[in-house]
């Protein structure tokens, strides 16, 4: 008799494993169990469907029960939710939505693909009519119904990761007035909050109004409208809500069979992805995963991941065995012209991992352009590169920035998948013309910075160590001419431009440690060498007055602004 | 006394070399010798100039020597020759190109970044008023002025290499005809023929015309313009002629000096860039390097390569030693809104190796798109993929097509730079959000293809052996729409599409080898694993009719076209 294979969810994971169990086998019997309508569909679209940058919605449709039958010969379940699992007999119960008949099915194995769900805490007022969730297809068509039917001015979108910042592009796009409120200091909590600054200033230019540090304290409804009253008092009136506050994995029916799950719901899964039960695999977002980078359980929720695990799982269905080897959090998100790109670990990540800052790891900060300056439309990239101390082993990179921004994290994504040092960073050899980058790629330029830094050629200092300097053993010396500080400076500083310094030495205490900075930390470098053979001791601001002063963004006193 | 380093060459080399050098070492004393008006300028942005997308000049003047001097405490001397090297006494002699003064300059360290220059054979006519190189800004200028001066209509460039082509685009831009006369049956000879025929039929879509296979007997000047005569007697009237038909290396310096050069006159260096002389190192497109994945000694003139390496002898003259570890010539160029990207070996390159296809190694092609289909704007990217056999290391990759196709060239690159494996490629976790990749990115894509065949679950059949195969033993199955073959179909194909595949098997003959092919490979791959399992012995067009088609475009009698 031919083998049964059983899959439950029909979407990244499931139908990726379905497709690829049928090419490899022709004879497996695969039946793929659905609880909603949709299979196959493009989760990651659902945002720009409503904000009519996708027009047609029969696009986020990507295969058909009957299509799959056709191209794959899969038996195509939808409207049918697997119930429970009975793994000492393999079968499981399922459910037919519609009719409601409960019918069992055997199998010889089984993948659980069955995803995540949005959470919705128990805050008062929260199933208001008027407060949606973002996470399928009907969800989608529920949020276009409410949007055509209402007369929609007012959007509050509580969290502010992916899915919220791709909702407020998308509401900003059809022309509505759009409110983030997060509990955190900062959106998009991939990257680290520096970094986040810089999108929190773009967005706000953009006219999305941020409500950082403060949760959810209430929804009331009033008159068709849901008033958002947070923690700190504030009251949002908003005629829709979006809420985007976090996922939890989809596992009950896995807990309900007894399989092992890690204490987020997580199920557990072996290098092969298989379960706790010896017939049982699971991937995509209900699953644990390790953390490429730091070696620890972690979860995941992303869709490349969830596809190449669908993958993996068929191959060692079929035979050909083949391992998974961790996830490294590889992400972009696009607001606007804007990317927003990471990959590997952060510097929060890290802390929370006990390590610390100088010690164990290295953050470096660069502000290069895209490609070319000379050549039309050059945009700039802000980076952050994280990597091991004293290895030099690349941890992680974020990209916030112009076009090529996930070009250039793709590429470290890459370096790390092979475990690259920073030095190896700056010999990659990347493809330059004018229109594409420049003849050192801002890949090579982090290699360079963080090489400098490793091999004690350059002491830097963080943004935020500046404000604890006692002026008595540092001088703060600003290298840009004086017309860059008419825009702002760091309080203390003085400046001497770069291209005088070597004549204006005798300005300055030999006794004290010269933090040297200018706009983003070339020319400061050029300047910390100067006076490092002169016998001072310089350090360099990483990220200069860029990283600096998008830092304490909208955070008084931190910025001298001259008077006049 | 202090150090003293003269580096002969002021542009891409020598002045990064300089820069370096100075932060380094404040107190070396650095010289550095340009022959030229101009040091640090833009080579690669000349075409843009002329073109008018780079719309002032002086943008492509990235540094001045007063501003060298300021900056770095370089000193700086344009106009300045060098003309001899004696070794022995550690001197060299430099005349002044405008006094026509001689001297003397010590050095206890030498770098020669001499750079290339165009070649101009001896064909007769080649010195004609209207016949152009362009390689620096005395050319560019001189260029701008004749198209500003003269009536410029018909303009032929010959030598179809990246400068060729980048100047067509440019001068399309500028309204003019543009022909292109280019020896070798293919522009672009960084990729391969096949992959070039992609752009040989963009460039005809945009009115560039291209005469291949046919070189350039003589010029004849006739009232004011060039005929240009090729060896097949084609004669183009033309009103500017460019001349863009390979470089020479400016090495005869250092061969009266008596340095080792190799056969094409590239100055041999070591893996410290030093050359046979223990106090001359040498950088840029002058050198000898080593091809980094063939192994072998290769000349490669790209500014990214000749930027590292000058930073690399800074390095080693000032005594942080730092290797150069090769070449793998990663080179982009734009064409209007295409991108042709290549990193590693080309099949043609491995062919003069002596390698062989099937044995060597193997090649596959796919046309992904560049992100989610579904999300507006996706744009076809054609790749190819080469690895070696029986390994699996990736040796080289090409791509033509639009936006993104960079990106993944480059993060082939980064991988071929670890030694990638193309199973490898297929667990790249890059970045993904419907704007920009999918979830299974391109170079994934790339990756599966591969190991499918080099795990033996796919074999695969190139274009060209198509037309030697024997109708007796062979079937070739078109598994696309009979729509789709109203455009054009493999001559003796048979369709079934795929979706009918399982229930037509019977009109099959078992005892003949079924090449399948689709319109780029996936279905076909589908079809492939119906008619194995299904006790048949098939053969996968790799790259499908998009390959084969454009293979075999402007190649009469090769696609059969329906009638009515
Ligand atoms: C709006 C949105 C935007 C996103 N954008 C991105 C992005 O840009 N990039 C990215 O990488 N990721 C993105 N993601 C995340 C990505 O879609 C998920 O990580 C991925 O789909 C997970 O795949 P999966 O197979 O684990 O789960 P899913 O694709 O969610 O599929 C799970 C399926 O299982 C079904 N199911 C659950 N339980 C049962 C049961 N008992 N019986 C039958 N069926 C069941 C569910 O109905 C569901 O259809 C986005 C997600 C959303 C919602
Ligand atoms: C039009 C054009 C477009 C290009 N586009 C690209 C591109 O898109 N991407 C890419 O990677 N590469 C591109 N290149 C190639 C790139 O510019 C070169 O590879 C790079 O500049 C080589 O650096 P180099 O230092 O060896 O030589 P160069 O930058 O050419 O510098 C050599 C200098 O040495 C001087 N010199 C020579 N002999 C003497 C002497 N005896 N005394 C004093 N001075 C001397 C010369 O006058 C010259 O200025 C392009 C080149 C050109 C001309
Ligand atoms: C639609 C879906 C079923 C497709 O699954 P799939 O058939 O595995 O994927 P594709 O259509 O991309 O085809 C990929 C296959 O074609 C092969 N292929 C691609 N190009 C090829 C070429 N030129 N030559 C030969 N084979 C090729 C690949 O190797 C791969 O086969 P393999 O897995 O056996 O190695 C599944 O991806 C899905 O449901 N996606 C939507 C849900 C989702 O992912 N949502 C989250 C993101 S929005
Ligand atoms: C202009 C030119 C002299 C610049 O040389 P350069 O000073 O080495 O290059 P850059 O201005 O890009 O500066 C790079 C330096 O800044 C450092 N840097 C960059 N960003 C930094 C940051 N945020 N923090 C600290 N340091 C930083 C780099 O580490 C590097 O220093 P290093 O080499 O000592 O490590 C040289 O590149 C040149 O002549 N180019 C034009 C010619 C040419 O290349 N033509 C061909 C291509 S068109």
């Amino acid at each position: 008799m031919n083998k049964k294979v059983l899959i439950v969810g029909g979407v990244a994971g499931g139908a990726s494993a379905a497709a690829r169990l049928r090419r490899l086998d022709e004879n497996i019997e695969i039946i793929l169990f659905e609880r909603g309508q949709y299979i196959s569909f493009a989760n990651c679209g659902l945002p720009y469907h409503i904000g009519e940058v996708i027009k047609k919605r029969e696009k986020l449709l990507l295969q058909t029960p009957e299509a799959m039958k056709k191209r794959f010969n899969i038996d195509v379940r939808v409207h049918n939710e697997v119930i429970s699992i009975d793994k000492e007999n393999k079968k499981v119960s399922v459910k037919n939505t519609i009719t409601g008949d409960i019918y069992d099915e055997s199998y010889d194995e089984l993948i659980l693909s069955t995803g995540s769900s949005p959470q919705r805490p128990a805050i008062p007022g929260i199933n208001g009519e008027n407060i949606f969730t973002i996470w399928n297809i009907p969800d989608m068509d529920d949020i276009k119904d409410y949007l055509s039917k209402e007369n929609i001015k007012e959007v509050s979108i509580v969290g502010g990761g992916f899915i919220g910042v791709e909702m407020a592009e998308n509401f900003c796009e059809l022309g509505l007035d759009v409110h983030i409120i997060q509990r955190p200091n900062q959106v998009m909590p991939t990257v680290d909050f520096e970094m986040a600054q810089f999108l929190h200033q773009y967005m706000e230019d953009k006219g999305i109004k941020l409500i950082l540090e403060d949760g959810v304290k209430e929804f009331r409804s009033e008159g068709g409208k849901t008033i958002v009253i947070t923690n700190k008092g504030r009251e949002i009136v908003s005629d829709l809500v979006i809420l985007s506050i976090g996922i939890k994995a989809n596992s009950q029916l896995a807990k309900d069979a007894g399989l092992e799950l890690n204490d987020r719901g997580g199920i557990i899964v072996n290098e092969y992805l298989k379960t706790s039960d010896p017939h049982i695999y699971a991937v995509g977002d209900v699953i644990q995963v390790k953390d490429f980078v730091n070696g620890v359980n972690t979860m995941v929720p992303l869709a490349g991941p969830a596809n190449k695990q669908g993958r993996i799982v068929a191959n060692n269905i079929a035979g050909y065995r083949e391992e998974y080897k961790g996830t490294q959090g590889t992400s972009v998100a696009k607001i606007f012209d804007m990317t927003i790109s990471s990959t590997g670990t952060n510097e929060k990540t890290l802390m929370k991992l006990g390590k610390s800052y100088g010690r164990d790891y290295q953050s470096i900060y660069l502000h290069p352009v895209n490609h070319a300056g000379y050549y039309p439309g050059s945009q700039v990239i802000h980076m952050k590169l994280i990597y091991e101390l004293p290895t030099g082993r690349v941890l992680g990179a974020q990209g916030i920035g112009g076009a090529g921004t996930d070009k250039r994290i793709d590429v470290i994504a890459t370096a790390i998948r092979f475990g690259a040092t920073v030095e190896s960073l700056k010999e990659l050899e990347l493809a330059y013309a004018p229109p594409y980058s420049s003849a050192k790629d801002p890949v090579n330029m982090a290699g360079f910075i963080a090489t400098n830094h490793l091999s004690g050629n350059m002491d830097v200092i963080q943004y935020y160590e500046i404000e604890e300097l006692n002026l008595n053993e540092y001088t703060i010396l600003d290298v840009r001419t004086p017309v860059e500080r008419n825009f702002g400076f760091i309080p203390n500083s003085i400046n001497i431009a770069v291209d005088q310094l070597r004549d204006r030495l005798d300005e300055l205490d030999k006794a004290k440690t010269i933090v040297v900075y200018c706009a983003v930390g070339v020319r400061s470098w050029t300047a910390y060498n100067v006076l490092k053979h002169n016998g001072f001791s310089p350090r360099n601001l990483t990220g200069g007055y860029t990283t600096y002063s998008t830092a304490y963004y909208n955070q008084e006193g931190k910025i001298d602004y001259p008077k006049n």
